[in-house]
């Protein structure tokens, strides 16, 4: 039954709209010069890509929820390889490893007192479990995790540390690093005080009853404790119950369990360059999604886009260096995809490296880091995104999240980075899902990933090295 | 413990500022005209209410959700009292009934195939009950209420019925009287038709995780069933499962319970008028809310409003009329409290009635059902009102949910409408709360009542007999 279900259908030759005549020069790079061909293709994908949504909305529709190393995960690969497959790429294949999974319980927050009512909470990731039936403790609030790690142990030992941090919405997402500390941290520095649990206001900038999760790591030697987010309009309750003369109590109910070992894994897919030594650009996004949502921001889109793209590319006929597309497993839980891959393929042959996981709104900004040498590389994408409304950032920093372990090892990197003006609202909570994305502005994303591969894929020289940091 | 805590503390006559010399003409009527004075408390109430702000951040932080006929109700109305007591009023009393009571249980519901996934679902009102394992059965789909009745008894025999019909957001509300209907009749029209269960596309006009809960009444002798309703993401995610070639098969827990017959009350104030005989000003609002938000537009900032517009009639003087604030209770279940009252008060001289139950959104229309005598009373109103961005509407319509069948009765009515564009985003869900209450547009209101209340309050006249309806 899963098989008939796969992409494999969904996105079966047949379906695939025939290439009209102008789009198949017999001889690419002799009818038009690079540049104009990657003109060609993104206003093609700004025009009519339907590719990025349906891989969108296939993914999130026929998998949903994809938890890295649990079996909707493994359901997901299928779907990929599946969908790949069908779409013609070459070399479909998984490379899979073990990792420790952490699956969700039960998750209710309420005050007892002195005014009951319940609270919105979800586990973060990692999370220690309460017994099922809770524990019930006074709530002590901070408005910063700085102000809990100034406080003397006794101030929160046996308590409910709530940690109330507020982000704001930024549109290069920069806030999501000083903030999140309250998420990656502040469970350690709770626990290393001797607190009984510690909820944060979610680490997100919308007003819904929809908490966001994300992974936290325990700290060396550091007791689990139950950690939670609350959703930000119970957070901010919270805060105004705290705010009266009276002592506050909560009942907090977490029972997340570690299941052990299980498999996750990286899906792969190829479109073969004409010259296996000018190397390979890496185009990446990450399979696995939290939850709570069905992770169509974060990052079924991202899949979409790099692998809308790449199909382009790969329909205007064969390009000088291979296209690999990485749909990486066990990113939000921590990067596993992305070391797994650093630790087989450090060694390939890697000409650029670049990650769609940001959303699915519009890009603003390129960035890369190669070699100066490579600048007319540069100058040509900027020119070819400068119509899509995307202005020329950094050319000496540019990342990625699963790519993030191979960029800093020195690989060149490119990055268009989305608006990230509403990618907080949405992040890890259950409210990451498919009608949020926009078409018009996944088109966008598509068009400006094309036009960067065919530079990226068909322009002869070295992108690298990459100079070291300063 | 409970009555140190309730809005006796907040609103201790302490803490009211002292009025400003200008605010208390020592003969009102004598130093200003009606129309002059009204403008004056217009314009003060729109520059620096605080005591509709205080109304709603109090109820929604110090009681929270409160479910007519609970626990959590009944903290209200103490909570009611105590407020409407420390503020000043007179006559601050309880009026109890009781009713039957329906709690809420366990939800939850699950694609089980062919695309394994959890969905958000919550119970509607009077729902019945699955087993604690829950049920499953296969789904069919309906767009509409009137498709779903056409079709033989068989098609949704044992099944689960899904209802997607999409309400669209209006400034007037008025969708909410077609698109409710999946709501209010499709639970019967399915258990007739011999149907499993029902889950509805919620009744809302949000793209959030949160689905709208609201009563339902089975008809005469149908048998209940569960009935639910999803998120609106998640019913468009269940729409777009439905459009593959494959059955699809659905797992839903609901455990509500009838808990039998409990107490609900409606609170009353007064501010008591110079001339017994020139009749009653009712203002009114709900106290009760639905369990899932913390009933901030529905309809704690209601109470918030019309006691605030009361309170600042009483500060400038004694009126002529005797201005009666009440809070009703077990609204949201069926008018309970209103028929209660209809049941010992139809028998009061009520000069006029008005409530405030559509949120906390700025006021766009005002409409009336008046005596064609009372036209200059309406004139003057609306004069007052045009300032505040308010047109003039209908002078032969007006309603409000409580008032609802005393204003059926042929009482003197008037409406102050609220914009209800992003009502329908809110009501009966989880996102009830008071971060969606603005404080500008809240002043609005109160600067509308208060305006309203200076003419009804004071103007000589009668304001009835309402002419029958055509």
């Amino acid at each position: 039954m899963l098989r008939s279900l796969t992409g494999a259908a969904m996105f079966a030759a047949a379906s695939l709209p025939a290439l009209p005549a102008s789009s198949q020069p017999a001889s690419p790079a002799a009818a038009e010069s690079i540049h104009e061909r990657a003109e060609r293709l993104r206003d093609e994908a700004l025009g009519n890509d339907t590719l990025a949504w349906d891989i969108t909305e296939g993914l999130t529709t026929e998998i949903g929820p994809r938890l890295a190393g649990t079996e909707a995960e493994a359901r997901a690969r299928a779907w990929a390889v599946g969908s790949l497959r069908a779409l013609g790429f070459s070399n479909v294949r998984i490379e899979t490893f073990d990792m420790a999974v952490w699956v969700r319980g039960e998750e209710r927050a309420e005050i007892v007192s002195p005014f009951p009512q319940p609270l919105v909470v979800t586990a973060l990731g990692n999370s220690g479990a309460t017994p099922a039936s809770g524990i019930t403790a006074e709530v002590v609030g901070f408005e910063t995790i700085e102000a809990l790690e100034a406080v003397p142990d006794s101030a929160v030992r046996g308590k409910i540390v709530f940690v109330s941090h507020a982000m704001a919405p930024t549109q290069d997402g920069s806030g999501y690093g000083y903030f999140g500390r309250a998420r990656r941290e502040g469970p350690s520095i709770a626990s290393r005080k001797g607190a009984a649990a510690i909820v944060i206001r979610s680490i997100g900038t919308d007003y819904h009853r929809n908490p966001h999760t994300g992974v936290q790591t325990w700290a060396e030697g550091v007791r689990p404790i139950p950690a939670g987010a609350l959703s930000i309009p119970d957070s901010e309750q919270l805060q105004r119950i705290l705010r009266r003369p009276f002592p506050v109590r909560m009942r907090l109910v977490l029972t997340p369990r570690n299941i052990g070992t299980r498999q996750s894994g990286n899906v792969f897919a190829e479109v073969p360059g004409r010259d296996p030594s000018a190397g390979i650009v890496l185009v990446a996004c990450h399979l696995d999604s939290w939850d709570l949502g069905t992770g169509a921001v974060d990052d079924a889109a991202g899949c979409g886009i790099v692998a809308a793209a790449a199909h382009r590319i790969m329909r205007a006929g064969t390009p000088l260096r291979t296209i690999r597309i990485v749909w990486f497993g066990a990113e939000e839980v921590g990067l596993f995809g992305g070391y797994d891959y650093l630790r087989r393929h450090s060694g390939d042959n890697h000409a650029a490296i670049a990650e769609s996981d940001f959303g699915a709104d519009r890009i603003w900004r390129f960035d890369s880091r190669l070699n100066p040498a490579a600048r007319p590389a540069v100058d040509r994408i900027a020119r070819l995104l400068f119509p899509l409304g995307i202005v020329a950032g950094s050319v000496t920093e540019a990342s990625g999240s699963d790519i993030g372990p191979l960029s800093a090892s020195g690989v060149p990197t490119i990055a268009l980075r989305q608006d990230g003006t509403r990618y907080f609202d949405l992040h890890h909570s259950p409210d990451d899902t498919l009608d949020k994305v926009d078409l018009t502005q996944l088109r966008q994303n598509v068009a400006a990933w094309t036009a960067m591969l065919a530079v990226a894929a068909d322009m002869p020289g070295e992108f690298g090295p990459v100079p070291a940091r300063q």
